[in-house]
C-alpha cells in the first residue's frame, strides 16, 4: 500500500538547522554581515584576505596578524608538483569545477595537519586552501591550452597574481582591487547549498579537505554558483539580438527565468549586486567595452519592469548579474567564472566547516541524518512478495 | 548584542526532507526495505547488480533485463587510461577515499552522457559509476603498491573480478558471493549523510558526478562509512589484550563509545549485522581464521551485556560491526574497507540522485537551503563599527 504523506521541509527552506557566528543576511533589507561587519565597509576599506582572516579567526587582524596571514598564503600558494602531473594528464576539455573538485581530495595526502584534532591545524587547512585554490584555478586554464603555468609574482596582490597566472596579463593595480572587492563580496553567505554541504559532510568527522570537495560540488550547479556562467552565455546570446525587449518579455511570459535575476533570500536588490553594478560601468570605460555594462543594465531595466507588471516586485538582480559582466571585461573566460567563485567562497567554506567540527556556536555538533517519508511500495512489514528471477517475465516499467 | 535562540533541527534528526520511493526502515523492528523488498531476501536471493537495477529502476530485472545491464556494467568498466595515469602520480600513502573522491569528477569528461538531462541518460552514468568505482579502487590499491592493475577476467563476476584486481588472489565462488552479498546489504539506507550530501550537491542541477563526489566525501567520515575502518582497528589493538571484557568495561566507563555499535537510526540489532555475522563465522572456518570471529563475539558480548547493565539496550552491533572482520578475512588491507562500502552504496546514491533530480517522489524538487540563526557579533542594522587597519591595537581574539 503506497502512502501519501504531504512533506512540510522540501528544499529546507525556512528550517534552522543549527546556530552560526559567521554571517548573517536580512533578505528583505538587503544586508549581508561577516562576523558582525557589513560587507559593504569590508569591501571599501578591507582586502579578501582580511576579510578571510575575519571569517576564519572571528575579529579583524591588527596590521602585525595581517602581515603573518598574508606572508603565510604567499608561502602556502606553492602546489605540489604531483597536482600539476596530474592536470597534464588530463583530457583539455575537462570542466575547470570538475577539475578543481577532484584536485582538492589530492591535496589532502600534501597537508601535513590533516590529521590534526584541533582548531589551530583546521586554520592551517584552510590557509592552505586559500592559498592554492587560485594556482590551481589558473595553472589549469593554462595548461588546458597548452600553456606552461605561470610563476607567483610578488609585486602583485593575491587578487592580482591570479589575473596573472590565469590570463598571462599583468593587471593595473585598479583591475587587481576590484577582483579583490568582489573576492570579498563572495567569500561568505551563512548556510547556503555549498555550504551546507561542507557542513554536512564534516559532520561526519571527514576532514576539512573531504567536506570542501563538497562544496566545489554544490557550487557548479546552475542554481548556486554556475549562474554566473550562465548569465554570461545569456549576455553573449543576447549580444547580437536586435530586439532585447521582446526576448525577455518572451522569456518571461513562457515562464523561464531569467538568469541573475531573483533569490533564495533576498527579496530585494542583492547587496553584493548594488556594489558590482557600477564597478561594471567603471570597468567597461577603462576597458572600452561599454556595450556588455550597456547591455546588462537594458536587461536589468525591462526584467524589473516586467517582474514589476507581474505583481513580482521581490525578483531583482543577484550577486552573479554583474559578476559576470565583470569578471568577461576582466578577460576572463566564461568556464572560469564559477571558479573565481569557489576562490573566494573557500574562505566561509572553511570557517563554517571549524565552526561544525568544534561546534563553535552550539552545544554540541552533530552528524546530519534527516528523516523522509517513504511513499513507495510498501506490501506489509514483510515486504512485497519476491519472485525468482526465472519466473519473472515482465517487466515491472 | 549577541542573540541566543535554542536551535531544534542540530542534525536534522526527525526532520523530514523529502520522499522517497527507495528505501524505509524500521529503526524499532529492525527492518530495512529496498523498493519494498525486504534485504534478507534480496541478499539470500538476488545479486549486487540486480539489486542496482531495482533500486536504479524501481523492479526487478527480468532475466532478459539482468543479462543486458549485466553485460553493459562489463563493457563500461573500462576506466579511461588518464586516469590511471593520474594514479601513477599521486603520492602512494594517498588515502584511498581520497584518491576515490579525487577520480569520480575526473571521470565527468568522459562521459557522452554528462549534458544528458533526462532520466536514461543519468542511468547510463549510474551504470558507468557502478562499473568503475571498483576498477580504480582496485587499481589505486596496486599502483599504491607498486604494481600494475589487474585485468578483468570474465570468469568472475563482479565482486569476484573485485576481489581478484584487489588481492591479486582469483577467490573461490563461495567467497565471492559472501563479498557480493555484503554489496548488496551495504547498497542503499534511506537518507544517511552521504545519500543527503548527494541529493543536497544535485539539488543546484549540479551533474551526478558531481554529487558523488560529495557523497564519498561524507561517507569517509569515522561517524559513517570510516567506521568500518575503526572496527578492525580496534580488534586489532584488542587481539593481543590479556583482559578483553576489562578493556570494554572501562572504555563504557569512561564514556567512549565501543565502534561498530549504535546506530542513529536502528533500536535494535541492525539487520545487516544479522546477516554479516552468521557470515564471520563461516568464513573463520573456510579461511582457518577463528580467532578473529572468536574476538569480534566476545566484544559484543561484553560490550552488549555492559550496555544492557546501564539501561542502554539499544546499543546493539551494526552493520560495520560484523563487515570490519568479514573483509580482513577476505584478504582485503582496512584502509580499504570504506572504498567497498562505496562500491555498494554507489548503487543507492545515483537511485537518490535521480529521484531528486527527477522530483519522482515528489511535485517539485527544490534547492536545499536551510536556515541558520546567527549568534555572533551584531551591533544593529549597520553592523559593527568598523576600525580601519592602522587603528587596531589589540588582538580579538
Amino acid at each position: 500500500m503506497a502512502q501519501t504523506v504531504s512533506v512540510k521541509n522540501i528544499g529546507l527552506r525556512g528550517v534552522t538547522v543549527a546556530d552560526t557566528k559567521i554571517s548573517f543576511i536580512d533578505g528583505n533589507q538587503g544586508i549581508l554581515i561577516y562576523r558582525g561587519y557589513r560587507i559593504e565597509e569590508l569591501a571599501e576599506r578591507s582586502s579578501f584576505l582580511e576579510t578571510a582572516y575575519l571569517l576564519l579567526n572571528g575579529y579583524l587582524p591588527t596590521p602585525d596578524e595581517l602581515t603573518v596571514f598574508e606572508r603565510t598564503i604567499v608561502d602556502d600558494s606553492d602546489v605540489p608538483d604531483y597536482i600539476y602531473e596530474c592536470l597534464r594528464m588530463l583530457p583539455r576539455d575537462s570542466n575547470p569545477m570538475d577539475v578543481l573538485q577532484a584536485c582538492v581530495p589530492l591535496l589532502a595526502t600534501n597537508d601535513p595537519d590533516l590529521r590534526g584534532e584541533d582548531r589551530t591545524a583546521n586554520v592551517r587547512m584552510a590557509m592552505r586552501l586559500i592559498a592554492r585554490l587560485p594556482v590551481i584555478v589558473a595553472a589549469w586554464r593554462r595548461i588546458s591550452e597548452g600553456q606552461a603555468p605561470l610563476p607567483y609574482d610578488n609585486s602583485l596582490t593575491h587578487a592580482g597574481n591570479f589575473l596573472w597566472r590565469l590570463t598571462g596579463v599583468k593587471p593595473d593595480p585598479h583591475m587587481a582591487k576590484d577582483l579583490d572587492c568582489c573576492l570579498v563580496l563572495h567569500a561568505d553567505h551563512t548556510f547556503n547549498a555549498s555550504t551546507f554541504a561542507c557542513r554536512e559532510v564534516c559532520s561526519t568527522k571527514a576532514h576539512m579537505y573531504a567536506a570542501v570537495a563538497a562544496g566545489i560540488g554544490a557550487l557548479s550547479g546552475s542554481l548556486h554558483g554556475g549562474a554566473n556562467t550562465k548569465v554570461m552565455e545569456m549576455l553573449l546570446q543576447l549580444e547580437n539580438e536586435p530586439d532585447v525587449s521582446s526576448w525577455i518579455r518572451d522569456r518571461i511570459d513562457s515562464g523561464q527565468k531569467i538568469m541573475g535575476l531573483g533569490h533564495a533570500v533576498y527579496k530585494t536588490m542583492d547587496p553584493r549586486a548594488k556594489f558590482l553594478k557600477p564597478m561594471a560601468t567603471r570597468l567597461a570605460k577603462t576597458e572600452h567595452m561599454e556595450r556588455w555594462d550597456e547591455l546588462s543594465k537594458l536587461v536589468e531595466k525591462v526584467s524589473v519592469e516586467e517582474f514589476d507588471k507581474r505583481g513580482k516586485n521581490e525578483i531583482r538582480p543577484n550577486v552573479d548579474f554583474y559578476s559576470a559582466p565583470v569578471y568577461f571585461m576582466m578577460g576572463i573566460p566564461k568556464d572560469f567564472f564559477t571558479p573565481i567563485f569557489a576562490i573566494s567562497r573557500i574562505a566561509g567554506w572553511c570557517s563554517h566547516i571549524i565552526e561544525e567540527k568544534f561546534g563553535e556556536a552550539q552545544e554540541k555538533p552533530m552528524l546530519y541524518r534527516p528523516q523522509a517519508e517513504y511513499v513507495g511500495n510498501y506490501c506489509g512489514l514483510m515486504g512485497c512478495e519476491y519472485s525468482p528471477l526465472p519466473d519473472r517475465r515482465d517487466s515491472g516499467d
